[in-house]
């Protein structure tokens, strides 16, 4: 019998009329010929509600407490969604995250799964059971209630369906799957069938907010087909596979484009062109815990040189505080913000084998009067940091200029 | 160093404020020299909430789903009262039921506890940590999550003082001690310093709704001493002991007097007088789980006979029913229910030694005109079914003729 694994996010999730709606969805892929193993998140803001309720009592609360506390959330939704099953007359068991078997290393509030037992679901869906796992949520092997961070629950699903060998693991979200570029700002983007692990990676880690980075790795290096589905419709959605499972392939070459608005831009000036003044930079911003995204390094002039990078706009302040610091140590003259950027980027796993997108899309940038200020490449991503007054109409006419709405897209 | 259990009930931790109240309480018995043990229910009207959501999804959730639902609320609990601690500048760690390693049978929403690890609370109090136990709430030793029914974290708290050999487990709550007659009727009643466990739990029975029964068992049987305090008082409370460590004992006769005014009683009319009618009677009502009081068979006359019984007003419905098809098969002329009747009990250690008592509370009801249904005694208490609209006066009059609410109450 194939296995299937749904993820149902906390949107999906919210009341208990949208909890039966989720209920009827599962009892119908059950019903289909499927044995079903459902990772939920909690329900709505409950999640947010926790931390305010946290932050009523300390403005630092312990990790170790705080995972105590947020890992209840899930286990209401799976209660709630078991009930549910049961009331229409299936049988149906939920189970915590350390009750599945979960097991995380130690780092309370962002834990990475480290191993997940699959003798009790088996035991369980051996039993006709649809299993109700809730999310977010694992444990150490000494019996620590630990969390996943962000996107949690799509790991915990991902991970269930690797342990499982599922066939296919459908993360249901309130999008209806993954788009050429973000519908709201690009009238005729078009949902995409299919895409690769490596295309979504990129378009995750670009803000296209649908599915987990961390999840899509997983699915990636064991090759687990993921679907980013819509709960409140029975659309397809979008299947996130293996490059070497879409036949295709070469005729695509660019699948989506994005904007990243929640970025700075830092620039340093003067600094001494010399070797390990950059290691001594980036090092510092790093120990700060903070990411750094784009760096570029202009050729230097009278043995200096300008350095820039991006950083998430949360953490500017921070890195201005630290950026000064370094100034005076390295000798360079001063830093400067930019806060007003976005990075634009265009992600296809066509551009291996394309040459000449960078330059399209440079000189569709040039026809529009955008000016480029930084440029970043990988094998399957070009992208561009521009004023953030031009970021929607960029990503508009890089979707007009690699015809991606068109149903075949062709570049 | 002395190891102490306090137990907060959820009027106690009902919002943020309380469960700092709570904080600065527990972390002054640890700056007193004590190590401590805290066992915490959900906050407020948690639970009542759970469960109305529970039945907006069906009227008869499975008891499993209700125990996985239920015990999410001690454990928003000990989070944040160990985040509350740490804020103060203290050492806590919460566990859940299940990390304690808190045994329970597999009897879902009234499971019994079997066993209790000490090694991992142990280890924490080692550490210094005040150790925060999710109350309510166990696991059996498949993993799966229970709860111990009404009055369950009185349970965990005297479970965990047995496990640990506390010296003294704190039940906290909303009055300050257990009175010789309710406050709200008997205007002179009198907090007790010391009780023993066996007068106890003849009050917790008979709805004195201060100590649940199984938690006095348990800490009779193990000699722990409760203590019975207000949350929001620094009084000693009233101390439940052994009789031994009582040593004015011989000087109280009468410790309380208290009206249950939950029962409906029910009488069987011309039962036929022979051998084997009374169990007939009383397995089928044991059977559909309805739980007897009192009973009484009066003498037999022309080979029939009446037959009393008392249970709970909730249940007279389905007793009733019940009642008839007996009638039937028995031969019985009819059954007749009352249901406004209260019963009225004094309880005193000192009766075992004492005579005359049962006299003298026939005598005062007798003096005041209120008719006695139904008489029961024991070897501590004595019990009179009457009606309900005498109760308030009769608990009164009571207590008046056996002098409690003078401080060294002598009969």
């Amino acid at each position: 019998m194939p296995l299937v694994v749904h993820k149902y996010g906390g949107s999906s999730v919210a009341d208990v009329e949208k909890i039966r709606n989720v209920a009827k969805r599962v009892v119908q892929t059950k019903l289909d010929g499927n044995d079903v193993i459902v990772v939920v998140s909690a329900m709505g803001k409950t999640t947010n509600n926790l931390i305010a309720l946290a932050n009523e009592i300390t403005a630092a609360p312990p990790e170790r407490e705080m995972d105590m506390l947020l890992a209840t959330g899930e286990q209401v939704t799976i209660a709630l969604l078991a009930m549910a099953i049961h009331a229409m007359g299936h049988r149906a068991v939920s189970m915590t995250g350390p009750q599945v078997g979960i097991l995380t290393d130690g780092s309370h509030s962002r834990a990475r799964v480290t191993h997940v037992r699959d003798d009790r679901v088996r035991e369980e869906l051996a039993e006709g059971n649809v299993v109700i796992v809730a999310g977010f949520q694992g444990t150490t092997i000494d019996g620590e209630i630990t969390t996943l961070g962000r996107g949690g629950s799509d790991t915990t699903a991902v991970a269930i369906a690797v342990a499982l060998n599922a066939d296919v693991c459908d993360i249901f979200t309130d999008v209806d799957g993954v788009y050429t570029a973000d519908p709201r700002v690009v009238k005729n983007a078009r949902r995409l069938d299919v895409i690769t692990y490596e295309e979504m990676l990129e378009l995750a880690s670009l803000g296209a907010k649908v599915l987990h980075s961390r999840s899509v790795e997983l699915a990636w290096k064991y090759r687990i087909p993921l679907r980013v589905r819509s709960t409140f419709t029975e659309d397809e959605g979008t299947l996130v596979v293996h490059e070497s499972m879409i036949e295709d392939m070469e005729r695509v070459v660019v699948s989506g484009v994005t904007a990243d608005k929640n970025q700075a831009k830092v620039s340093l000036r003067d600094v001494p062109d010399k070797p390990g003044i950059a290691a001594q930079v980036f090092r510092a911003i790093s120990d700060a815990g903070i990411n750094i995204d784009m760096i570029i390094q202009n050729v230097g002039h009278d043995g200096n040189t300008d350095l820039s990078f991006t950083v998430p706009r949360d953490d500017l302040r921070k890195t201005l505080a630290i950026g000064r610091d370094i100034c005076d140590k390295i000798g360079a003259t001063k830093i400067e913000p930019a806060e007003n950027i976005a990075k634009v980027s265009a992600v296809g796993i066509g551009m291996k084998s394309h040459s000449g997108i960078a330059a399209r899309m440079f000189e569709t940038f040039a026809h529009a009067g955008i000016n480029i200020h930084m440029i970043s490449t990988s094998e399957i991503k070009i992208s561009c940091v521009i004023d953030l007054e031009h970021a929607d109409r960029a990503v508009q006419l890089l979707h007009d200029q690699f015809q991606l709405g068109e149903v075949a897209a062709a570049s």
